[in-house]
């Protein structure tokens, strides 16, 4: 096992190696765009680590690696046109910096793409990574008009919710696992409990997130912090919130979610008091730890050495250890 | 082999056997509502009559023909909002009818539900028809690129033309019957020369859209006759007439090839003028003669019944025999 940064410096070694831009241009310069862009690469270097887990060589790993990288910048690419986002990673969007017809049919390109990584593989585990991709596809589109759905939805329970971040973001932290599994081979028992491992600890990364952006350290959280609360987005610290307040102080919580004020210091101080009051805040991070544990917990069932459980292990600290 | 209305009728009672509804319903029920606006299912329709000339049931194509209607249904969602279209078959488009964000999602799901069909084939062809698939699918995606492109140039050559109507429309009528060549396990050579059948035939079948948007019959042709006049579409038509017109008759066909006149009649009447003093008609024909021919041609090659190869040259005569 390698660590984790050697793991980045290999995908993007093998990224800068793949020649993505040809013709048209104008579909193609989008592509090579947006995933020059950066970021923590998390995805693609769980497939490369999950392969070694089961003792084959990250490097068969790469294309499958690639694939859904090129799926998740997919994602990105579209969800930037809904969300109407002009930035991303500090850059241009791509609809913004062409226009909106590239970012469909770049978009499209790159989900098409991200299918060919696979032909890379013999039939069988052709057939396996791209089965469990579709699906995972799938389930992200579904997590993603859910995320439509519950913007104009004042009901929305925090089942669903749960389900709507496990489908948006959890499932493919999980299927990128699960397709170094395949590549190296391994049992189907162990490929799925790695699966399950990746979608628990993918589930605690994303309610992390939606509390590290109300009390996220702005010094180091990527984003805005109070982003979420300024944009009156329905996250688990919310839900909860309204769940465990008393019928005044939610009517307060549900008045300022319908306000955009220009200057959002009182808003965003009031809402992250109640979050704090309400319970709101310590059941979020009672439900990271939970999701975390029950990450950590399917490992044990592995058939794998205690060594590479602790690499797993001590992935999740890491990931999960982000300063609030 | 059965008659073409047969397969249709194949064709469409397993499409009506589908569930493609389930939740959330904002995402499928427009797959369920385009797929559903009918169409002659010309490609589905090549794919169950290839695997019949290569003697297999079209039973056993029936996943990989809905494959290439979803996957055609999927171009005609997302370039619908690209051409800004109202309406599609006659009735409101699903950005129009839903909206952008339900037009950019629900395509991507298309397109991944197309993959999925293909997973009811054993891994070697499943593998096969899925690359010719991916290979097929960003080849559409390029040409739909250069179409765009070309609205912005005035230096479009007749080679940049045919190749951009090969990928945009021909590519998937000879994947569609390449499609029932591998499900039938016919020979590799069979299935190229399948393939370069329907090639052929889809650029005589798109000249021929061309020619017949200008000189079509109202009251067959399916489409406003003049629509591409009207919007000013560099056609074949159009590019013959440039390059067979002296100075003086290129300017003006240029320069009404800039105006959008209230009242079209005139402008439609001297630009179809044009086309037939100068000879781009005829051209036009006699490039749809030589692609058909070509198409039949390749017909001789193949290690198949004559009475075959007369059902596939039947079907050529009876798609380029629309009335002008």
């Amino acid at each position: 096992m390698h660590a984790i940064y050697q793991y980045q410096e290999f995908f993007v070694d093998y990224l800068e190696k793949q020649t993505i831009s040809k013709e048209p241009k104008n579909l193609y310069e989008p592509i090579e765009y947006i995933v020059s862009l950066g970021g923590k690469r998390m995805r693609p270097v769980l497939t490369l680590m999950s392969s070694e887990v089961f003792d084959v060589s990250y490097n068969e790993a790469l294309p499958a690696a690639m694939a859904v990288e090129i799926f998740h910048n997919f994602s990105l690419v579209h969800d930037d046109i809904m969300d109407d986002a002009p930035l991303r990673r500090g850059q241009k969007t791509v609809h913004e910096k062409w226009d909106l017809n590239t970012g469909i049919l770049s978009g499209d390109a790159m989900l098409i793409l991200a299918y060919q990584y696979f032909e890379q593989y013999e039939p069988n585990t052709f057939r396996e990574l791209a089965k469990l991709f579709s699906k995972t596809a799938l389930e992200v589109c579904e997590g993603q008009q859910w995320d439509v759905d519950f913007e104009q939805r004042n009901d929305v329970t925090i089942p669903e919710y749960l389900k709507m971040i496990e489908y948006k973001t959890a499932v493919l932290v999980a299927a990128a696992m699960k397709m170094g599994a395949i590549v190296a081979k391994t049992s189907e028992e162990n490929a799925n409990l790695i699966y399950d491992f990746g979608l628990q600890l993918g589930l605690a990364f994303q309610l992390q997130d939606d509390y590290l952006d109300a009390f996220g350290d702005p010094e180091t959280f990527g984003k805005q912090v109070g982003g979420d609360i300024i944009e009156n987005k329905k996250t688990y610290l919310y839900l909860k919130a309204l769940a465990y307040s008393d019928d005044e102080k939610a009517k307060q919580l549900k008045e300022l979610f319908t306000t955009q004020p220009e200057d959002s210091t009182d808003k965003v101080e009031i809402v992250k008091g109640i979050f704090n009051n309400s319970g709101a805040s310590k059941e979020t991070k009672d439900a990271i730890e939970m999701y975390t544990l029950e990450a950590f917990k399917t490992l044990d069932k592995m058939d794998i050495s205690d060594e590479k459980k602790l690499s797993l292990r001590t992935f999740g600290e890491n990931l999960m250890g982000r300063k609030v």
